[in-house]
């Protein structure tokens, strides 16, 4: 099933696309789509519903984010081998961790605004997770029991705040619209290979990144296992895996984004994504 | 006002200590204690209340986590320059920012689980923030209009986790129950001067930790100016604002905590916690 949000920011309603590829709204059906909507048995009973008997939506609509009410924002540094060289930092030995603010998180195709004194606002096309079930010391053969699917995440970073502010990273990677995701949360029975995905990210009209997920260094089962063996999971958490390379900061010479740029993404299966860099003045 | 949250976890109900020092239900007038409730209209609404007319509570009572629903959980690091000397790191010209996971969120009295694998459990006692108001380019003279008050933060850490396990501290700061918060939210009208509060923590009868918020940093009002140029703050967001000197790792040698220690903390005004350590076999 590929889930969405739809409507104005923070009034979104729960969605899903029909066979045809249309929206039909399941408000009548579900509060949301969070963590609570993500259990086995919620799931199941969406999967029974006749969608034709759903209200159609009209489009075009705005998309939000996929998955509401995130409690954790986690994301898997260094992950694609390539990406690290291109950063000039080593392939780490076991899963680099750090966190983005889940008050980044913005829909898919929204603005991503450039904070004030950005210098260095960069890309990162992400597989991510969606937890279904409340994980804690999990083992890798069932990992994927905890997993209720898959979305595209955009790691929208500021390599000046990220990497010259500080030695934590949580400066560059939590600004507001830093984390875009969906447009779909699509569960894993429509991703049976979650380690054999296309994923691109274009700038314009630059594809800069055209990867696949099976050059992933850590893959979704380990990470779920090695995170619960630090914190508990809990059903609505996002754990977005990292990035191939091609990003802005790996070019020679670098490139950023600047105002006006159109950044498209996508990963196979897992929907497309848009957006357009503005500056905060414009918000402010 | 000195806001709580009693009950057993998850189903805490919002409470207020009245001038006797009793625990008074809030249950008719709020739903909970988090940030929709910290609003300067709905705190002065709550300030008018003659106390008296509410439930009385009989302790003793679990308490929980003296705010709900938060969002974000930052925190400053090495933000007392004594306890960046015993970290062996250099004073930051500017602050040193990291998140907690909300799912590390418990009571003040709760105990302290000690993780699988855990070698270097340690401990912080800190003065945590708690916002008010939607915060975004906040100038420093203005800041404190954003903050409703303040609790206190046992910034619980594992230090192996943290430090040994690559380049980002989330590994060792998010593991369930590491960051016990309250015992109240005390709001900022009780608290004129939040850089002149003794703060200490024991563990069992040894003092560890014996400072002052005076030998800050980055104080409060710069703190929420300076986050607020990277991202946008939310009503009920905490920032816990770092630890004097004194924490196990600081030791000659180091000491960490074992199970069965108990840890005895407080800050001037804002009341003591109390964890006693389990180990997490205990709860699986």
């Amino acid at each position: 099933m590929k889930l969405l949000r739809y409507g104005p920011f923070g009034q979104e309603k729960p969605g899903i696309i029909d066979s045809d590829g249309k929206l039909r709204c399941l408000s009548n059906v579900l509060k949301d789509i969070n963590g609570q909507a993500l259990s086995p048995v919620t799931l199941n009973f969406i999967s029974q519903i006749d969608l034709n008997t759903l209200p159609l939506i009209e489009e075009p609509v705005r998309i939000g984010s996929c998955i509401a009410d995130v409690g954790k924002f986690i994301c898997i540094g260094l992950n694609y081998a390539d990406h690290a060289a291109e950063s000039g930092m080593a392939i780490p030995n076991e899963p680099e961790v750090f966190s983005k603010a889940t008050s980044a998180i913005s829909g898919p195709n929204d603005d991503i605004i450039k904070p004030k004194n950005s210098e260095k606002l960069d890309w990162e096309v992400e597989l991510a997770i969606v937890i279904g079930k409340h994980a804690s010391y999990v083992d890798v053969e069932n990992a994927y029991d905890y997993i209720a699917g898959y979305c595209i995440c955009n790691d929208v970073s500021e390599r000046n705040f990220q990497l010259e502010r500080g030695s934590q990273w949580d400066k560059g990677k939590g600004c507001d619209t830093f984390g875009p995701l969906g447009p779909w949360l699509v569960t894993k029975d429509e991703v049976p290979d979650p380690l054999n995905l296309d994923m691109w990210l274009k700038v314009n009209d630059t594809l800069y990144q055209n990867g696949n997920t099976k050059t992933m260094v850590f893959d979704p089962a380990f990470i779920v296992s090695y995170l619960s063996q630090f914190m508990s999971l809990q059903p609505g958490d996002v754990i977005s895996t990292g990035t191939p390379p091609g990003v802005g900061l790996g070019q020679t010479p670098p490139v950023y984004l600047k105002e006006g740029d159109t950044v498209t993404l996508g990963i196979e299966g897992l929907g497309v994504q848009q957006q357009v860099v503005v500056d905060y003045k414009k918000l402010h």
